[in-house]
């Protein structure tokens, strides 16, 4: 119990956040390099980036940059006829300033999720109620609502009826609906951006960080109606994001031949890591395209296990049996994984 | 009258902000190709951006990476002992943040300066007042005072002894001050960063932009004293510049000869530039080694002189005989430039 219990406290930072290769590589000097880092939810194969000018980096992008931008997303994702969208320079900028744009002194978040929402409402100095389903119309205790959909990490889905018939009832009475589409490219169907127009106080948020595989882009989207477009376009200025980050944004955006084989492809590898994975002992709990949510048996640390030969999956601080695990990009990841995975039983 | 008053309202996009390319050439469809930008204040020839690995597109920045480029930035700025420095996605989203960390009903701006300092006050809901120098210390209706030094478009600098003398005693009482250095690159011996250490309440901005050449990369500083460095971290999330911005800006910083070179070329290209608008009867009345900003005879308008001939330069609403011009980027800039400069008389 007590080499169980030293691990634990060592891998401690890998339950927090996916993508801390760093931190395992420094934890686990003798695993094989190079690592194979299946802590995240992001698309392993990006969107395939040309070589650009480098006068991109030079000047400011322009307004009709940025106006091509948007209208490749609303292209690419739908747009209520009365919203807007408004680039960010990644969508976890927009999580973090959703408290002071949308105030609000008592906040229910869907859980388990992602954790920067919980930890942006509290820094911002509101009660967070963490809900495990959609609340009662009646809970007017609630001013916010804040749902990730489909969910990280296990890929909980609200189906587009329901959310929209939700979202309708509860802003009706003035409350606030932020629905955090980060994974929503892998079900554009669920997406609320399908409706014809966004209940007043609803706010998604969309990325280009998880399907197109570009994290290190720094691009996302917040959609709302007005008034609320205006207050975010007045907190980030005229250049949110960079002019290479617009010009690929735009590119990928418009790109509907490789969207469609990128589905595709998420969706095959997605069954092949729950095959893999499945004969290894790990149970599935649940998951979109982009990752599958584990449950091994009790006793086994598989963070430490896959950790000892240099591949990194996500834990979880709060649910010690479970893992994440993201997509390999090449066969060699997947035999790499499917070698450990013979080792685990 | 009535043709120049048509022009001023035809050209009133160029008098508001710089790099409106794309508004000019539809304003002056017959203009000579390629336009030449001198309508901002941004280095022309950029550091040199090598070619990057796409991997830099697809992986957040580690922490490990911010930590080098914040060390990077350290050694290039100079870091008084008890402030931190806080990468942003472009100085204008600090600008724009800043009303939302740092609450004040009244504001004073040292004026005329760049516009976004009191738009963002004014729509954070403060009452702004613009100052034409340094306010006595007993005003005390002033909660925070924001200063641009060196001072856009004017140059203005406020001497390194005066400035850090009038921070200790105006924050002494409570008070902020706000110090924009985005031009403080090529004056570095006026920057507060010099002092051992950070009056409380001061807040330093830097840049990317504008001494690199690299607006388009969106990288800036914010630099503070805690409690407020967190409130900033807090704010912006683990991830506020790309992955690519974050490599890139760290081999900026570090490159003390391309620094070194760089202010002595635009020092040159200064003074040449000083001397070629002289020569056609502009007055110089101020301006940094990256600008400068001139004054014209009454009746001339320049803005419309030189758009018709493809160069763009930055008009003022406020000021209708004064203009801001940038450096060419090459012989061929500077040659169009003085022909066009020859026929202003």
């Amino acid at each position: 119990m007590h080499v169980r219990d030293e691990i634990w406290k060592r891998t401690a930072a890998l339950r927090i956040h996916g993508g801390r290769i760093d931190v395992a590589a420094s934890l686990y000097r003798f695993a094989p390099q190079p690592w194979v880092d299946l802590s995240t939810g992001i698309n392993p194969i990006c969107w395939p980036v040309p070589h650009l000018s480098s006068a991109l980096y030079q000047r400011l992008p322009l307004a009709a940059d940025m106006a091509r931008m948007t209208a490749a997303a609303a292209e690419a994702y739908g747009l209520p006829a009365n919203a807007a969208i408004v680039p960010v320079p990644g969508s976890e900028i927009a999580i973090r300033l959703l408290p002071r744009v949308a105030r609000a002194k008592v906040v229910g978040i869907l859980a388990p999720t992602y954790g920067s929402h919980a930890a942006a409402w509290r820094d911002g100095g509101a009660e967070v109620h963490e809900l495990n389903a959609l609340p009662e119309l009646r809970r007017h205790d609630l001013e916010t609502l804040v749902v990730v959909n489909p969910n990280n990490p296990d890929g909980r889905t609200i189906a587009h009826g329901d959310l929209t018939a939700f979202a309708q009832a509860w802003t009706m009475t003035g409350r606030r609906l932020i629905v955090d589409e980060a994974f929503a490219d892998v079900r554009p169907e669920a997406s609320l951006l399908a409706l014809p127009k966004l209940p007043a106080g609803t706010v998604v948020l969309r990325s280009l960080g998880k399907f197109f595989g570009l994290a290190g882009l720094r691009v996302g989207f917040v959609i709302a109606a007005e008034p609320d477009a205006a207050i975010w376009r007045g907190l980030l200025g005229d250049w949110p994001v960079s002019g290479l980050a617009c010009e690929i944004a735009t590119a990928a955006l418009r790109d509907t031949a490789w969207i469609a084989a990128a589905r595709a492809r998420l969706a095959a590898d997605r069954k092949r890591l729950d095959d893999v994975l499945g004969r290894a002992g790990l149970k599935v709990i649940g998951g979109t395209d982009l990752f599958g949510l584990f449950e091994a048996r009790d006793g086994v640390d598989v963070l430490d296990h896959f950790a000892r030969a240099g591949i990194l999956v996500r834990g979880f601080a709060a649910a010690p049996q479970r893992y994440r695990f993201g997509l390999p990009a090449d066969e060699a990841a997947w035999q790499r994984l499917e070698v450990v995975c013979a080792t685990l039983k």
